[in-house]
């Protein structure tokens, strides 16, 4: 009978793909994971250090909705003050995830679309249906480049917001600084909101980081320290963009996530210190490793950042070969989960070098195999 | 040019007095405080110790969903196994609020009503209209009694949720057993979902706490760690009821919090073990004082739970006597910060003993006073 209590706008948003590779791994006991999107790598130690402190410190009670003041002020001055915008004002959130939820609440009325690149983040999708709003899908098969003039086509009077996230997650495709300037300045010129997410900045391998804000004063970007201090259990992320966003989105936060864990705002401070430049590295080795093992059987497009590989299945649709591999042992991510076409798959190289080994071993059969086993009953 | 972007929503949700109140707080030297919704008492010292392990081992990363396995047993079994419900299903959230929050979009459509009683918990009347809903009041002064007749009147087709907070935050007024169980029947009749948040079940101090949910199997319930174990910052909260219900809410947790911060969840494991009885009776003792001591002031109605009392204002509306009282620097909450009526203000005991006898001065003084200070310019 509780059944029919359930909002019409929860039929609309669909159990993730992710979490059921996630069950299922959890089933397996020895599984060769490349599905992971949070880093292989520990929380540097003076997180570790700074947490342990503000517990002892008994920092455990509500901070200001808005996020301690010291924090603040470091990533104002760290990451907005180089824009050189008087209004941009920032703000800590409960995670990038939260960061992007406040975000479309406070801009989306129910009926306006949000232009998003397919594939997308699996969030995207649904914080927009909870929005009441629609998905307005730009196709950026088979290169994954945002490309300036499929948006200007898809740009209707009820367009309310653009995102991107660059580098890209699942394709870890990068936006050049050409192609980012041109999506700033058509959001800018066309009076459209500009969401830029910007949680894999760290994970750029070929060119240098380059964010709309730079371009597009207006910008709402969304960032934190999941991805880039290994971070993602923490729930903390920061918001900046123009000062009459912000403080509706910190008010909404008040009503809905309170305010960022204490504790963890605190080890924010401290992991703003902390140099990830080598981790960074060593992921540009891994990419490098899985581009020159897999580019004789896969055509590689993307992969300039973040830390995914999304690949074209070599037979089947990706949620056949998904299954294919996971009765291997290989857990990967169909594309479906991402996107409206089900042709891809994800692969984290966010994992150990002996796992990426193993991972490659397994794709290089499946690809010899060229369609599901037939079963043997 | 971006404040022209805000949702229609976001219009009709104000800033919350109580932050007005904090933010005023944080510019007086030593103010009397008694405007704190959180404990004074500090996180238990096993609560720190597991959080400090966790960290230590790692524990940082994402949690499925639905949270730790561990703390959803325990909670399964502490809580629920006694109400007898083969369907009843536990989760973790993120806070007390998170759990609120998507019960609310889980169940409400826009234009549906939820029948919530006035004072209420500032942030039922907003998340309500995050959801497109609109808030059914129940007028319950000025004893702040539940009347479920007044409920049983207010119901109509578009009714969807009840929302009880018993022991209720403003008013400290605690739901009898007949009380709760006329109300818990009446949603079963008629077919409505109950939220029962019992985030102050710790806090009873006259009678045992009652549950909706001893009476009415498909009660949903949002509970969490916050004022029980002094740990408002660290976002822990947990959330039971029908398995389709509580499934759809781990649904949207997925694309909204992501999961409820790991390492508080661990920590949240050993605040199980914890006995906070000691605290409960300490604040017994506190809301004993602070009647005693206003009790030739003031009628005092509810105050039999939670750490609150809900006074009257002696002259002038709540908004104007709570001006008056920060001028002599007490911090106390205007009612209209928690109702449709301006006329009574929030006082929190859960504060030192000095605060509180320093409190009861000024209030003396205040009463005295007969009204607003004339300004000597």
């Amino acid at each position: 009978m509780s059944d029919a209590w359930i909002a019409e706008r929860m039929h609309r948003i669909d159990a993730s793909g992710i979490r059921k590779v996630f069950d299922l791994a959890a089933t397996m006991k020895d599984p060769v994971n490349l599905s992971i999107g949070q880093p292989d790598f520990p929380m540097p130690e003076p997180v570790r250090r700074a947490f342990a402190e503000a517990i002892d410190a008994n920092k455990t009670g509500y901070s200001q909705t808005q996020g301690i003041r010291p924090l603040i002020d470091r990533i104002q001055a760290e990451f907005v003050a180089k824009y050189g915008h008087a209004d941009r004002q920032t703000f800590i959130t409960s995670g990038t995830s939260g960061g992007l939820m406040l975000a479309l609440e406070v801009l989306v009325n129910p009926g306006d679309e949000v232009i998003c690149f397919d594939p997308w983040f699996v969030m995207y999708k649904h914080l927009v249906t909870l929005c009441g709003g629609t998905v307005r899908r730009i196709d950026t098969y088979p290169d994954f480049r945002p490309d300036v003039e499929k948006v200007r086509a898809a740009i209707t009077p009820r367009t309310k917001v653009i995102i991107l996230n660059s580098p890209n997650n699942p394709t870890g495709a990068t936006a050049t600084r050409e192609e980012v300037r041109a999506l700033a300045d058509l959001a800018a010129e066309r009076n459209i909101a500009l969401i830029s997410d910007e949680i894999y900045r760290l994970f750029c391998y070929d060119e240098s980081f380059v964010s709309a804000a730079e371009f597009n004063p207006q910008t709402i970007v969304v960032d934190g320290f999941s991805k880039s201090h290994a971070m993602t259990g923490l729930r903390l992320g920061w918001c900046h963009g123009p000062k009459a966003i912000i403080d509706q989105m910190a008010k909404l936060q008040q009503f809905t996530f309170v305010c960022a864990p204490t504790p963890a705002q605190w080890a924010g401070l401290a992991a703003l210190d902390c140099d990830m430049t080598a981790h960074a590295a060593e992921y540009r080795r891994k990419r490098d490793f899985m581009k020159k093992e897999l580019g004789d059987l896969f055509e590689i497009r993307g992969g300039e950042g973040a830390f995914y590989l999304f690949l074209k299945s070599p037979w089947g649709t990706a949620t056949e070969f998904v299954t294919e591999a996971i009765r291997k042992e290989l857990l990967i991510i169909p594309g479906s989960v991402f996107s409206e076409s089900d042709t891809h798959f994800r692969l984290s190289f966010a994992a150990p070098q002996k796992t990426l080994e193993r991972g490659v071993e397994i794709l290089r059969h499946l690809v010899r195999q060229g369609g599901p086993q037939a079963c043997v009953c």
